[in-house]
């Protein structure tokens, strides 16, 4: 049977990130043909292009990882109505050197977690133009901008509110139908 | 006479970077009442909330600077269809902790250089995006768009092409009138 | 004292529409010396530039009426994650003929209703592209994704609810202005 | 021998518009087995929710050739750094009325022809915004900005620059690739 490993983006570095929570939540609920890794991407340099040719060790790894990996999952906050500076940087340090881009042909879902109900549209807006570039392919329906309230994962980890559980195993189904068509 | 401080932010941390010599042919074409400061932020961290409330010393300098400017010049090339994730994450440190967004009101300006014909038009408007809700009041027209081959700057450090400086200097006029108009 | 005749751009045609209610509810708030006119986009052809130089009155109408005006107040739905067709129709016609872009120069402020949380956000930052392009100063904060539900207005067809009375009002004092400011 | 119907959506009603040619110097470059027809939607009424369940004749045809079609291909210019409203009024009526969607699942590609050098980046950002909440799964790589000059097209109605029909024949193998694998 087919293996299938997900690299996972998480665009906050706070220790009780709610997109951290959001990610672990989603997991639970992916087939048993998925695994998923969150990658570190707060140990990262900021991106210069004069370092293209001697990546640190975190950058080489970040991209081993991505090379290893059948799909994609970001889980990322808005920040100032785009994606956080720290999610960016990895984008473009995973996209470089120029013609060595690991991201392309990574089939991709996108999430988002807020507090507020304005959530992460815009941020999630501005996230698929760049995978479009990076030329990866990313899910479209169902959108996911999730409330996190307290409460979010229960005492077992698991995602508490049934409704939200329920539209997270669709998005999950899809998800994962949408990486086995294009990891081919 | 009132004097205008302005802030230069460039996007790219490379030394020989084409945006810092648009930024710096752009900075000669300046009123006398104006002068320029390129921050700093290539030692910024990664951003994380966690650390909200004990800022690096970059960080504090990074929003002091931008507390005393009358106005903000943005000089981005564009990565991977938006702004450089460096660009982006001291935009993120500047707008925070909740409540002390630094850039607020500023009026700015908005200008890249590129190597190729295709330009800088999607960045600068995730740019825009951004700035937007920062509060950050920025000049619409003229765009610019700037190509840049070797020999931009001649020996004395102007811009070389006729047509390139005298596009810019009108650039620069319209972005003077309007630090004027908003900075009271 | 000076007058401020607003043209108000109302992004959907239906009969009913939301933001038409939030459109009379905001008009209420404002300063004496405003008035206002919701200019009428739904006559309008569909925009081909072969008749660029053979408007119809329905197109001569609208670009007076941009010109008359002192400031621009935008009340669209989100309809597919961006503004309306028939808004986006009513932007293109007042931009032309090339070189006779009647919307330059005049302040902007963007709003929108909507029913559902997620709201008009992603809509509004194309608005904001497009406008920035057509050279219209456009207000940034506060941003209003103003959620209807009935009731919206009472009786009398003042906004119902106080808070949202209160932060409306907040808006249209900033946006009044910044309407003074930049209509000189 | 399976079948690829694409319906083409040309984003400008010009008689004489360069991305109509664009168009057609790209069908000529498709595989055997696709056939295009390009959707009139210059007669389209401008969208109102309240005809949502009395459609138009335009409308009807538009929405059964939208569904008899296994793909899609956009070919648009930019108006005022979007897509015109004539398109986005095209796309709101395929997209309606509330959960008939006929864009959904439709694998597309979008390609912009301009005259100029800055081209049409913004535009098609935008429509992917646009196509990804109407889940219609969209090409990535390669973008395409094409330049138009006069002689485009050559007396057999072919492209007629090398280089350019070059890379529009790896930009159509890409397409038809696309296609195939989600028409499924």
């Amino acid at each position: 049977m087919p293996h299938y490993q997900i690299a996972v983006i998480i665009g906050s570095l706070r220790r009780d990130s709610i997109n951290r929570q959001l990610a672990n939540g989603l997991i639970q609920l992916a087939p048993a043909e998925f695994s998923f890794k969150v990658l570190e991407i707060g140990d990262l340099p900021l991106f210069n292009q004069d370092c293209d040719e001697h990546p640190t060790a975190s950058v080489t790894r970040l991209k081993n990882e991505i090379a290893a990996a059948s799909g994609l999952l970001f889980v990322t906050p808005e920040y100032n109505r785009s994606i956080p500076g720290v999610l960016k940087n990895a984008l473009d340090h995973g996209s470089r050197p120029h013609g060595r881009n690991s991201w392309a042909g990574k089939p991709a879902g996108v999430v988002g977690a807020s507090l507020g109900t304005i959530g992460t549209a815009v941020a999630q807006q501005h996230l698929r133009t760049i995978l479009a570039y990076l030329d990866v392919p990313t899910l479209g329906q169902p959108e996911a901008f999730i409330q996190i309230r307290d409460g979010f994962l229960n005492d077992a980890g698991a995602i508490a509110n049934d409704n939200t559980r329920l539209f997270l195993q669709g998005w999950m189904d899809r998800f994962a139908a949408w990486v086995k068509l294009h990891a081919g």
